[in-house]
């Protein structure tokens, strides 16, 4: 099985503080990098995490909110100034192709590969995985994605293949390697990952992350802010953790706190109250996705 | 005599390293803070510098290259979390305007004080100081600044007022509050800093950094890169110290440097054979200016 790795780059919302950045995560698939939103300062951590930016194939945005793209300029010049030449996807609501424009035109930079902007509402196909989009609840259009990994062929089985009349050697091989159904077992379902940040708890929120092995959720405040979330259309800690509840998923890991939290313990107990197998992300912390 | 510091925000040219992070230099004159250029992650390097963000009083663009200006929209957004309402100067080429506008319009931010734009070509008027700029030669339009402080009234001189039939007592202290020039010695200048970058070594530079105390001079490359250093526009460290020789300056800093220099002292051996009292920038190297 392919490794399939995600790197938190910045895991604090609106303004960095000392130990977290804006908001970035990395998910490496076999050394492709997929890179989702890009807050100022992505390029830097990059420099300390175990991802390489030359390998990054697509960045996905999930809104335009300054904390998720002020990033994205100044990676697409350190990528040309190390001379990148193969495209680069960027998928994103319609607004970004027009906010990256008018910054690289203006900044007087012109990137030395290719840049394909794609429909967000569309399905992004990878070589062994597809994202698509669902539209999640925030103060201004933002997009939730989830990663789901193509379904890993069955196991082969001896037995299904001499009853077919092979007999063991070479054509073995040759049938596993054409993913022959007759002699597999059953089809073991590809991982998920779902990225829901910026929004309130939402149904689109659960949508996205139904039987994921990650849900990766904003978790903006804690339950005393239970107001001011609502109003500026963020989730606390506990609403995360209900819509993990809900949607079933293996592990709930928050992400994107309020610089007001210097210690996101209290925020951690809240959702593990409603979550059990829930974590809080720190800047540079690297999961491995497992079943 | 009023405080007087520069720190150095940023001090390696395109893209930030582990070390080095792209252009800004902050210089604090009794707690005034003016920032020169703002490349991304500038508002980072705050979070650990001796230089309170919400002092920033002026901001000053030399030219609209990303890794002098990505910083902006960031830095301006955490002034308006931080709850700013004062207003906020800001000069540069005349494109700085298109670049800030349609920034901030695309990404939702609308800032929570006044944003005042002045003509780089105007001088600047602070409490105690002036700054002027002239445009150097560089593959944009690029600005050098030079601050001069006002200068200071001269010492005053007992005997010049007992010659004017002024007895010693309270009346004294009113003429030093009243800077009378009769009871005053010679006016002592103010001090001057020029910070000249991203360009060629030119006249212009020369004219801003005449008799400066402190010139702050792009370096980007050694004599080994002098070619690509004209092909380019910028300035090699041997450039810089003959600006520094020709405008007579006090001392000299390079900055600005390549990244692919992980040691800069070749490049200030280069600069100390022609101009000795030569130093090369570090990131968070904090100078107090004096005469």
């Amino acid at each position: 099985m392919q490794s399939l790795t995600i790197t938190f780059l910045g895991t604090s919302s609106g303004t960095p503080s000392r130990t977290r950045n804006v908001s970035s995560v990395a998910m490496t698939l076999d050394g492709t990098v997929l890179l989702f939103d890009c807050g100022e300062g992505t390029q830097h951590r990059l420099l300390e995490a175990p991802v390489r930016s030359g390998a990054i194939e697509a960045i996905f945005i999930t809104h335009l909110h300054g904390d998720h793209v002020y990033g994205i300029p100044g990676l697409l010049a350190t990528l040309s100034m190390n001379g990148r030449t193969r495209p680069l996807d960027l998928i994103g609501p319609p607004e970004l192709s027009v906010y990256l424009e008018s910054t690289l035109r203006t900044s007087f930079h012109n990137p030395s590969f290719e840049i394909r902007l794609h429909d967000v509402k569309g399905i992004y196909r990878g070589e062994t995985f597809t994202i698509t989009a669902l539209e999640l609840d925030h103060s201004i259009p933002s997009f939730g994605y989830c990663l789901v990994e193509d379904d890993h062929p069955g196991k082969f089985d001896p037995d299904k293949a001499r009853a077919l009349g092979y007999e063991p050697g070479p054509v073995y091989t040759e049938l596993i390697r054409a993913r022959d159904p007759r002699v597999l077992g059953a089809a073991r379902p590809g991982r998920r990952i779902a990225y829901c940040t910026d929004t309130r708890p939402c149904a689109a929120a659960v949508e996205l992350a139904r039987g994921a092995d990650v849900l990766i959720h904003e978790s903006t405040y804690a339950g005393d802010m239970r107001t001011e979330a609502d109003e500026r259309k963020h989730s606390t800690a506990a609403g995360a953790a209900r819509i993990a509840a809900e949607a079933g998923v293996g592990r709930l890991i928050l992400t994107h706190f309020s610089s007001r939290y210097r210690d996101v313990i209290p925020l951690l107990e809240e959702a593990r109250a409603i979550f059990p197998n829930t974590d809080a992300a720190e800047d540079l912390m690297t999961i491995e996705v497992t079943r």
